[in-house]
């Protein structure tokens, strides 16, 4: 059984996140050396610290459960599992959106949840969604709490009262199928718990989202999630083999752990339908052996374009590492400013001689026993060394292994500052993913640009197939005063239909939520979405289940403004 | 481009298939040297030979369309395109499952369509389904017709006139992406054909079902096929990037040929549907360059149990080859015993001396660049070197390669001689198999031996998963006189129920059809049943498309009966 330290061994906790920002402000380090004085070259001066509002201080209104409803939830759970404090509310007043933080930093009056309920097994799930049935509660299931899009916001739709269904003490192993490798999880267990379960029995789920130290199992497959080492060991929906969901129509158990013909896959029906169809109480995945070797690397491609043509030319040979990472010249650019000016100097020397002006920054990880590692490796270098690309080595990869987790801190750093700081995602056939990211860049930049804000744009490849590839966006900003929130809704507008003009997926693993919602019409065309919510309509008639998200509210729908523009920066 | 001859290049035609049974029956070669003698011993004289009736005796009833509703068709594509001559309407009386060909040789009044429509392009083919959709006439997709589970039977449902959609002219390969290997083609292409499409650009689909020389790419994907390189390519559903579909309340258009996060995955949903939802008009499918080498090997294993082993370890430690297929016991002898006696004795001498007394027959095949074949097949022989198997060599393989499509017309010979043949399949994971595998063994056994037709049961796996593999039964018996239908019924029935039993799905690749529509309660649970059915009732709210198909008729629903029980051994 493999000892050796890993990168993605996190301590495993079930302390909620921070209220107002990500995960554990312990591990908070500050802005990196030489990024103030980068970012303020490119986007302007920084602003002073300017620090969220204190916890009492976020307004949320009074709990609309009547003292019946919450008389005949507890009666399900027990009165201690149905929770409406302050604190707790305010913890499930949504996911980790940068909306999401800006509202409840400002303290302004957020949305929350009435209740907080905690079911302990799959019939307390099932008996929950009954007396929200009879009563009429909107239910959002809530795993990790981690959606960036909106995915749990407490939208209420027509309904008075809302619940948040928290499923963190759905936390078990439940079957470990050795010769199968196949594992049965409750929902509720977030990655390094699940992680740790399966080391000790020298497995791993080789699911590793950058949400990971918060993220849920249920999670992972309601969202339809991928992960960095995806490329690998394939995305969520390539891990999923079966499922079992309570919806307020009965019991769904799917699977059976390998190929059928049986009608269409419903496993995959329930695979990113972001708990509006049912609540995902078991998820049985793929497992694989833990790896004895884990080997991060650094190279560098003379551009962009010629990195993502090597990536491309890896994942068709069959030869791509368990990680593969690509970052634009930006992004690069972003990376080195990180370091001391004389390394980065002594960098840029070393690959000009090599003919690399304007450097590409990729990250190769491979994961396996010893032995494979080391074939695979070989086989991903003779592709590597047929083109112009250099070596940085080990050092290099290492440092990305062991930050591979951090981003979102650096954004709660970035918005004490008085920065817009925001990703998004998508996915497209190797055919237009040029075009695609030119596009998106561009509606990104003017956009921002044109309201006086200008950003810095950064995008990464981060998953491979044989057709096409991921695109993942950073983009970083000014906050626009006394228009924080319109100045990202214009953005994120801007990005999304310029996504959808140029042959892109809408999201490629942060889902729908609230966010992308109005753009489910152009993804799947609006017989799809209707074949969608005929679905839904059978499985959750009364409508309870995960309101406003999904499905695009009409065909006028558009992006929700999450509220008042006239937040302060933050 | 590759030039060297490959087992998969078969002669493109767009004739119809014999009428009563498989194929041109100029491909058929009589029972091979030493089956007769081997079949008398284990399940009794084979009946003199009994062929099937005259085409002109085949009783079909009158077409119940109307002269309104024929213009209307013929306006939309032709009178030209509007068939209902009595050989037109017979090749599209069903599939060829066994029960399909015993009526039909028996010259029984079979179900027909009452005419057979030949669209040309997807506009036609929404405009027929418009007009059926008003004159309430219920319409069967037609690609290949080689369904063995009743997929394109003439059932009416509720509606007084029927008819088939054949698709035949939709032949065109639409697009292809290098870049992306992406292929857009039409749906009515024939395997052979698409195949010299792209092999003439350097590309394969290597996707190949025994029914390949027939089945078509649209049957591929609404069926949820698997093909003999499934192993290595990925079944239909890996290959599957996008549809664009044709329903009766508009089109879908579906993929963007990368992964996606944008809720559930609807290509899943019309992958398998079988023309319930809808008509595929254009399916879009990954491709992989030709490859350059073919290589084929026979080797041996001391046992089903023990070779299985065998495949296990080769799918979890990534090293299967392309082609991976293992005969249990009685499989393989049946195998040896079409060889003559001396080269059979001396075989079994040969694997005696190695401590192999009950051979099972293993075939792998590698395809793919000389360079990577030759890679692949060492990391598979060094996994292969650990167990006690015994390499038979290329030769043996390269006989299996010949005959690979051959199948079919063996079972047009049998029948003619009053011999039951079928075949069915189902998948679970590792550790259900081997469970899985005497349990519907023993109920075929059991079934035909109580009616006094003791049967010859063979087995092979033939698709990995790391979480499990396919089980192909193949069963052998003498017609029971007076009760052809009736025997056939009980011993599917028995081998259903035991498959449900055992944690099996009911079908790994031939789909679900009229045969197994009964048992997808069991599959996934009558809530699963009823969300198939409330999309099938948005998009097809008439209830037009394939009646009787996929969904089950109400939870009493069985096998049907398919026709009168007293038809006369044939």
């Amino acid at each position: 059984m493999p000892t050796r330290p890993s990168s993605t061994e996190l301590p495993v906790s079930s302390e909620p996140m921070i209220w107002h920002g990500w995960g554990d402000p312990g591990q908070r380090h500050g802005l990196p050396d030489g990024a103030e004085a980068f970012l303020a070259d490119r986007i302007g001066e920084l602003g002073g610290p300017t620090p969220p509002v204190a916890l009492e201080d976020v307004r949320v209104g009074p709990s609309a459960l009547t003292e019946a409803q919450r008389l005949a939830l507890a009666e399900v759970v027990g009165a201690a599992s149905v929770r409406d404090d302050h604190r707790t509310r305010v913890e499930h007043a949504g996911g980790k959106s940068y909306p999401d933080l800006v509202r409840r930093r400002a303290g302004e009056a957020v949305a929350a949840p009435d209740a907080v309920l905690l079911p302990a097994d799959h019939d307390e799930v099932a008996r929950l969604l009954a007396v929200c049935v009879s009563e009429r509660i909107a239910v959002v299931p809530f795993g990790g709490g981690t959606s960036v899009v909106g995915g749990v916001e407490p939208e209420r739709g027509p309904f008075d009262a809302l619940v948040s269904l928290d499923l963190s003490r759905l936390d078990r192993l439940l079957h470990l199928d050795e010769d199968s490798r196949i594992a049965v999880f409750q929902p509720g267990l977030r990655g390094p718990h699940a992680e740790a379960l399966l080391r000790e029995r020298g497995y791993t789920l080789g699911h590793f989202p950058q949400s990971y130290a918060y993220a849920t199992l249920g999670g992972y497959v309601a969202t339809r999630s991928a992960g960095q080492a995806s490329t690998g060991y394939g995305r969520i929906d390539d891990l999923v083999v079966g499922v079992r969901c309570a919806t307020p129509e009965g019991e769904l158990r799917l699977g059976h752990g390998a190929g059928s013909a049986a009608g269409p896959d419903l496993v995959s029906l329930l695979t990113g339908s972001e708990g509006t169809l049912g609540v995902l109480t078991e998820v049985a995945l793929r497992v694989a052996p833990a790896p004895e070797v884990e080997l991060h690397e650094a190279w560098v491609a003379p551009s962009f374009a010629s990195g993502a043509a090597t990536l491309r030319a890896l994942v068709q040979a069959g030869v791509a590492p368990t990680i593969t990472r690509l970052s634009d010249e930006e992004e690069t650019a972003t990376a080195l400013a990180q370091q001391s000016r004389a390394r980065t100097a002594a960098l840029r020397r070393y690959l000009g001689l090599r003919g690399i002006e304007t450097p590409c920054l990729m990250i190769l990880g491979w994961e396996g026993t010893e032995r494979r590692v080391e074939r695979d490796r070989a086989a991903t270098h003779e592709v590597l060394a047929e083109r112009r690309l250099v070596r940085l080595g080990r050092r290099a990869g290492a440092s990305w292994a062991k930050g591979r987790f951090q981003g979102p801190y650096l954004r709660d750093e970035l918005m004490d500052r008085g920065v817009m700081v925001e990703t998004l995602e998508t996915a497209a056939s190797w055919q237009r993913l040029g075009g695609l990211y030119l596009a998106v860049r561009r509606a990104l930049q003017d956009t921002l640009e044109g309201r006086g804000t200008p950003p810095l744009v950064l995008c990464h490849v981060s998953h491979l197939y044989p057709s096409g590839a991921s695109l993942y966006f950073t983009w970083v900003a000014r906050q626009e005063h006394g228009a924080v929130l319109d100045q990202w809704h214009a953005a994120k507008r801007a990005a999304s239909d310029a996504i959808v003009a140029n042959g892109g997926t809408i999201t490629h693993h942060h889902a729908v939520g609230t966010d992308h919602r109005a753009w489910m019409h152009d993804e799947v065309g609006p017989l799809g979405v209707a074949a969608l919510r005929a679905v839904k309509e059978r499985l959750d008639p009364v409508g309870i289940l995960n309101p406003g998200k999904l499905l695009p509210l009409g065909p006028g729908d558009t992006l929700p403004r999450h509220g008042a523009d006239h937040v302060a920066p933050s």
